[in-house]
């Protein structure tokens, strides 16, 4: 074994491409994120990191409510571009036909995305740069051609997810084993 | 659009499979995770979400260390095996080498995977039933083998990830368009 040391801040594991969605100045805005994950199964709670200077920060404290919409890879380049710009150079809800849910009234969902969550704000964790999100996610809406035996399907949703260093966005690939059976079956 | 709400515990992006260290009655102890993301740039920190009566969560909060290791596809079984199996019952250091980073008497690494982290635990969300501890990166170990152009590649260090609801195992795919480019290039 050689094992050496490098710089920290290497995030190496494949990122979830993921859109939030928040209302700034009473209007949609969306925001491409990648630091995100589920946190606790029931409620169900998901986190995010957003930089607390971009608009969807602010407008995620004021009405306490937002959107995490997963893109398929046809929403490639919005998702990008959701990522790039900021909501004070774009109305970036331009680029999607925007709907809500039965109960939260400032979290837009994006209708071409194949998966979309209305979260509740519950709770901030304050960092630096960052403000880490958790949501409760109160609604979740998809379409009845994603679903297969009535339950979502990775496979027809086609979500995408971005690598470092090599900032690339990639798809997700070829199955390699059961989860919770190959290692029982052969135990290494 | 046909928007239908389905049930909200769902979880449909891709999600990294991590396997998490800890000493546990102050011994090396491992259990694998996909509840976790980068939270904070710098000071870079990770955050993992662990059900409290796991002996991780356990070990966390005792030594206030853990480490984040990457596995990659060669290592599905045993990956696999730290996620079904408890400490109390198997021996799951067994399976690896394990070494230390010269900070963290206990946060145990694991040779065989490309990229390793030793954290420092800096705070803990208590939700229900998760513990969500946010661990501060304070060393990464790898190999030069993983390295091009003195980074970490992940076409060499090969993570995977895992899919839900089918329970799946993949690969990551192949890049489908440059990340901060695409969008840029040819916007919505």
């Amino acid at each position: 074994m050689a094992k050496i040391k490098v710089e920290s801040s290497v995030a190496l594991y494949p990122m979830p491409v993921l859109i939030v969605g928040t209302h700034v100045e009473g209007k949609p805005n969306f925001m491409t994120v990648g630091w995100a994950t589920r946190m606790n199964p029931k409620p169900p709670i998901l986190g995010i990191a957003v930089v607390k200077t971009h608009q969807t920060a602010q407008g995620i404290i004021e009405n306490e409510a937002f959107s995490i919409n997963i893109p398929n890879a046809e929403l490639l380049k919005e998702a990008d571009c959701c990522g790039i710009f900021s909501g004070r150079e774009m109305d970036k809800a331009a680029f999607f036909d925007v709907f809500y849910g039965s109960e939260l009234q400032a979290a837009p969902m994006i209708a071409q995305c194949p998966i979309c969550h209305a979260c509740k704000l519950v709770d901030t964790i304050e960092l630096d740069p960052v403000h880490f999100f958790l949501g409760e996610i109160v609604e979740t809406y998809t379409e009845k051609k994603y679903l297969t035996f009535g339950k979502p399907d990775l496979t027809k949703t086609n979500p995408f997810v971005l690598t470092l260093p090599d900032g690339n966005y990639r798809s997700v690939g070829d199955v390699i084993g059961k989860a919770w059976e190959i290692g029982a079956k052969h135990k290494p």
